[in-house]
């Protein structure tokens, strides 16, 4: 086996509403709601490297998972089986691979093309802002959609299972925010009744938890099988400010 | 954007029957028929890196796409369209891209711990023989299948639309080929069946066409809608003997 180091150059970034890692969904397609842009750099931000792309609906993103500073063992812990599990890595989608690869399904919205080249839109992203780009391929249902496939330790998508409930000062603060970014109230609603705690801290009602979207930190805690969003404040802790 | 090279090493190579690039399915799972072996590099071939991969019943195979040595333009020319429409390369499938990687999807068929460690032996590749392997994921289909997505120019399965016909030299030399590689038989028929000619060559019948397959050359034509396979042959030209 000639097995020498082989060298990728990426394509572009992706950006989404993601800083870090707690919170993210667990697959591409999973959550809709959360909108990604991918960026390209030249050439493949030209047009001619994207006709066609328009008549496919969904999209495969290899991606570098380019946050993983943590070990890269053999095996590894999937937070589905409650941490406490340990299954071949290669039996999993964790993003602490050998090769740290990522492979995620997006829905495609739009190709815009700006006065900076062509650019994605796309749904469901499931990766933290600035994450590299490798590759993109179209979703060919034809050989790529098996539904009755056997999906081994998660055959079913985690149940939407938790009502949102939001504090009047959450509200409003989320009207401000939601004036640069119009899809916050959206994402911040499908993201929590996603339950994003780890299963085996979901016995601990009544803590507080964060998630870093965009700039903003999204502040709630769980009880009786409803989150309830506390406050939504800037990174810099400023509350928005009514035009 | 920082945008450095990125470093991979592969986890093993695919062995498959195909030594050239003629004749290869145009995606993964397509033909069953194909049966690929992945070897593993030490230590990707310990048991517990796949730990749990028995429960899933298709794999996503990530490899380098090796024997690309031509021009990776922006645009390709899809066989599938007859060769002579240009395509964006992101909105093809094609093994020429900026990143050579490649995404087959595979049936699990048996994970065989040998002496040398793990192997895998996997249906429907879609690879050259010798493949660099960068990774491996299990296919999740509440995440993966998408069924209603959108397929552009590739919406459906090419068809099996050739009928085969075996002369009786072709069909007594397949008799001995397959006391070495079982799978022979049923291998060529489903890959002729699907006319592995490009577009732009369906008008050129009586010419006589090879595929290599393991160490043979398998000789066909096409007239009248029907394959007729012509001779099975070593690739050294040695006739089959009888044992």
């Amino acid at each position: 086996m000639s097995l020498d180091a082989l060298s990728l150059r990426p394509i572009g970034v992706v950006r989404t509403p993601f800083h870090e890692k707690f919170g993210i969904p667990r697959q591409g397609g999973v959550v809709d709601e959360v909108r990604a842009v991918v960026e390209l750099r030249p050439p493949y931000d030209r047009e001619e490297a994207w006709r066609g792309i328009e008549g496919f609906s969904h999209l495969w993103l290899i991606t570098w998972f380019h946050a993983g500073k943590g070990e890269r063992g053999l095996t590894v812990r999937p937070p589905r089986l409650g941490g406490n599990v340990r299954l071949g890595v290669f039996a999993t989608r964790a993003p602490y691979r050998p090769n740290p690869l990522g492979l995620s399904l997006v829905r495609l919205e739009a190709v815009e093309q700006t006065g900076c080249g062509v650019r994605l839109v796309v749904r469901g992203a499931d990766l933290l802002d600035g994450t590299p780009l490798l590759d993109v391929k179209p979703y060919l249902p034809y050989a790529d959609a098996l539904p009755e496939a056997a999906g081994g330790f998660a055959p079913d998508a985690p149940e939407a299972r938790l009502e949102v409930v939001w504090s009047d000062t959450a509200r409003q603060q989320c009207a401000q925010w939601a004036k640069v970014h119009p899809d916050l109230p959206a994402l911040v609603e499908a993201l929590l009744a996603r339950d994003p705690r780890p299963a085996y801290q979901q016995e601990a009602p009544g803590r507080i938890y964060g998630i870093r979207l965009y700039d903003l930190d999204v502040r709630w805690s769980v009880a009786d099988g409803e989150v309830l969003i506390i406050e939504i404040v800037s990174q810099a802790g400023a509350p928005p400010t009514a035009p």
